[in-house]
């Protein structure tokens, strides 16, 4: 539930984080980003369908093959065109009140069914037009102000995504958290604790320790070009050291395998991008990468985007990856090991639920790369979603 | 869900809308006017019934014959009497609780049987007891301060509504909108739009178009006495231009049969009255008048009393009318014909949930009407009814 | 649901009783005190069981059979240990998210199992851990900050509930009300109103009133010394006038039976003791004692407590009496009496839901002994839970 007031976080709360404010205050995500919402698949021909992104709705529709996104508001009595959705040309939506009449294309008011000649249709009224792209079978939405000034899908998606060659499958689910939960635990090295027991370990012939013991040097880089993808790239070597023991005083009550003879070392690195993308490489094999988006919905809900890619430039390879998806990686991948970073993420929606956990946190050496995205979201992002700009 | 904040309504909004800001205000409706709350039907000798209206909890019994409403709040402990209504005599009621005794008539506290001399009786306590008037089958409260004062049941009902001769059959249910949106979709001149499929129009062989363009005349009038009802009068006649053709963009999307040959041309007039009744005259026959009540429930729900009535002065005409309405227009016009309307109402609750709208709603000329009314109200209603209202 | 404001009930209305000002205030109960909340039964060794007390997620656990209570809530992410609770040694438990490790028996920090050697165990981080008592079948907690300095449970029990002669049968359930309407039910002379067609006053050869006339004399005396017990108490004796005709408007119009021969004179006193516990001495027979805690859960729920003892001191004394307890009381005084109690109070919880009713109630002279409770409880408490308690 979207409160009312005009602040969605306490500003003394707030005022506390200040190496980090824009990101604490960012409840429903950042502004002026892309962000993938539906499969490319789930929008067909003429078919409007609603969608929710950082608090505000939604409604996309294909037409002529090409993906168009407004906002799903009348601006005459505020009401949802998706209530009872009317195309009477393939270009316009009209509302059922009242019959005002829209463009797919620039959300521009055409005519007002009901009452031909009104002086309201004067050019220059229209509700929120979105740029769209479509790309390895997601639709990404750009929500923003900029119309005539929209980045590069390339500068919002991790490295590699959108390569020719990175052949994607893609699925996507509702999660109960905000989306910096997701993003958070996705990006944590020592959160792997809860995969510890997780069927892929075996049936991928991995090696997973328990976490990593803090070590003196910096594990992580930073990309931060003033264009390109922005992002902390934590690499997996000699400066982490896996802890295969668990010990509680003094007392050893855990162990993992720690022989690595002839097992798959994934992954190699792990980053985080802005606005919302995990990049795993490789992962869960060693000649796939897994991608990840999590997508605000509101503020207690994000879109968890799964997708996993290979390298694959003819039919027959990309049905042979198909294959291996559906009878393995859907399951062990995307299912069974994903599983408890889901519910991970709900129960920090829990701690986190009334923002007083963004101070009392008791964050540690192994969280030093969160912090770094957190740093570098707040300084890199092109404005934080507030409730206003949901409103007007 | 009411609010316990004192303010229903941000006062920043408020104070956008000065032409009409006791009627966005009004969230809970007007103070000092009358409303129908039941049917007749449903107060029985005896039998203690509640009702909500403008946001309080009421309790009704009918003692011979005679209806009377108090407050459904015991003195004591706030609790509700209809927990567990007792009444010992005829005359009074009971709290469940410690035995607090009040009078019907005038709710004035009698008796504590649990502490039969205790001084708390000092004959100046007791719970608000409001005015109750039937007419037309229906029980009307006023939901006011002015027990000395009260103004005509006659001042608050559309003009003919209590003719003698008006014969009256009523219904209603519980819309999930606030009381507004019922008034202001009751008196639009151009949501017809969503009416152009109703088989009422085929059934009642009548013309129905798309809606109305605008004129350069004003096609409503006020009525603003001393005394007696004050409304806005909509006349259907040369100064509207109906719209038989829907056109977007140039092209022609939808046409309704514009031959009105022989057809019944109803309404010729649409009129909303203080506090919240709509006339159509005549509907949905020739001889047929609807008036309609939306009746504050609480700020996010109102009671829909439907009522059609005809002239009948005889037994006879009474059963005739009787046998019309069950076999045709209970369904033709007050479910068939109206269900959109209700839908509608819960679609604009959505709009204007947060109250926003009210300021960004993109008005045209067609509502000329529905601004009249509003500003009419703003300076004709009795009161506001305010959170505070409702707690002392 | 809690409030996230730091102010639980608005100020202005604390600012009007002034007489107890920090009873209207203690919305989530008085901390620095000792509270029931589970039975001795349930803690079983090594299963840990959660409880809330205050608005505090509690966690406990029974370690060589001594009970152990602390903050179910980990440092590091806010997430709950009993997710997924993780005990890898007997004295500690673990968080299931990074292995975050907490000693039962103080909360401190000991070791993170996914990092080994972090720097974050530095020995002086850890979470709130609550001293626990157990007695007569109920574990106590004590909810509040002075582990060193944890006065006795007995000064927050009635007087002779600890006597080793007590034997006592417990038990327990949620109900749906502010515990404060648990006191103020339980302690009212004159709710017995509600009482009057109880099967326990047939069953138990029981003399029972409508109520109580107001007497010119005071019948409770106040329990306040320095140490132990804290309370009020009221004595049946002359100087309260039963009422066993109940009458309205000069007409009677209920009577109950008032012939005492031979009767179960019971209770000869009701007594309300810090910070939230009820006796009924003897009740429901001559020779047991009815010993009741209303425990607040958060704002809107409190543990009903219910406990019958009775002196018995061996092994078949108490089988005797558990035989009568099971055969007669359990139903027809915990059950079948205490019935209407339970909804008196969520009748009661929605009079009072916005605490206006604080200010509004219409208090009589039987009330006198409630009122010396709230001037006692706002007078000796020891501290009032507010929600800044449960975030730090």
């Amino acid at each position: 539930m979207l409160h009312s007031a005009d602040e969605l976080v306490d500003p003394a709360i707030l005022d506390k984080v200040r190496g980090w404010r824009d990101y604490v205050e960012a409840k429903l995500g950042f502004r002026n980003h892309w962000y993938p919402i539906l499969l490319s698949s789930e929008v067909e021909e003429g078919r409007p369908v609603t969608a929710m992104l950082c608090g505000e709705n939604l409604l996309l529709n294909r037409i002529d093959g090409e993906v168009f996104c407004i906002r799903d508001r009348c601006l005459h009595r505020g009401v949802k065109f998706s209530r009872k959705p009317e195309c009477h040309t393939k270009a316009t939506i009209t509302c059922w009140y009242h019959g005002y009449t829209y463009r797919w294309s620039d959300g521009r008011l055409t005519d007002v069914i009901a009452a031909p000649d009104t002086r309201i249709v004067d050019g220059n009224r229209g509700v929120r037009a979105y740029p769209v792209r479509e790309a390895k079978g997601l639709v990404f939405v750009f929500m923003g102000d900029r119309e005539g000034n929209v980045p590069p899908l390339a500068d919002d998606v991790p490295p590699g995504f959108l390569d020719d060659d990175n052949f994607v499958i893609a699925r996507h689910q509702v999660v109960a958290s905000n989306w910096r939960h997701g993003v958070e635990n996705g990006f944590d090295t020592t959160h792997i604790y809860i995969h510890r027991e997780s069927r892929l370990i075996q049936e991928g012939n991995m090696v997973l320790p328990l976490g990593f013991a803090p070590s003196q040097t910096k594990s992580f880089e930073i990309s931060d070009p003033e264009d390109g993808p922005v992002g902390v790239i934590e690499t997996y070597g000699p400066h982490v050291v896996p802890a295969f023991e668990g010990r509680v005083e003094g007392e050893t009550v855990l162990t993992v395998p720690s022989d690595i003879t002839g097992k798959n070392l994934v992954p190699s690195t792990i980053s985080m991008w802005m606005p919302c993308a995990l990049k795993v490489d490789p992962w869960p094999s060693p000649t796939t990468t897994q991608f990840e988006f999590y997508v605000p919905i509101d503020d207690t809900r994000h879109l968890y985007v799964q997708t996993l890619g290979t390298r694959a430039t003819t039919p027959e390879e990309e049905r042979a990856f198909t294959r291996e998806f559906n009878n393995r990686w859907a399951y062990y991948a995307l299912e069974e090991f994903n599983g408890p970073d889901i519910w991970a993420r709900e129960a920090a929606e829990e701690g986190y639920a009334d923002d007083r956990q963004w101070i009392d946190e008791a964050l540690f050496e192994a969280d030093e790369n969160i912090v770094a995205f957190r740093r570098l979201a707040a300084r890199r992002n092109r404005g934080v979603q507030r409730p206003a700009d949901i409103r007007n």
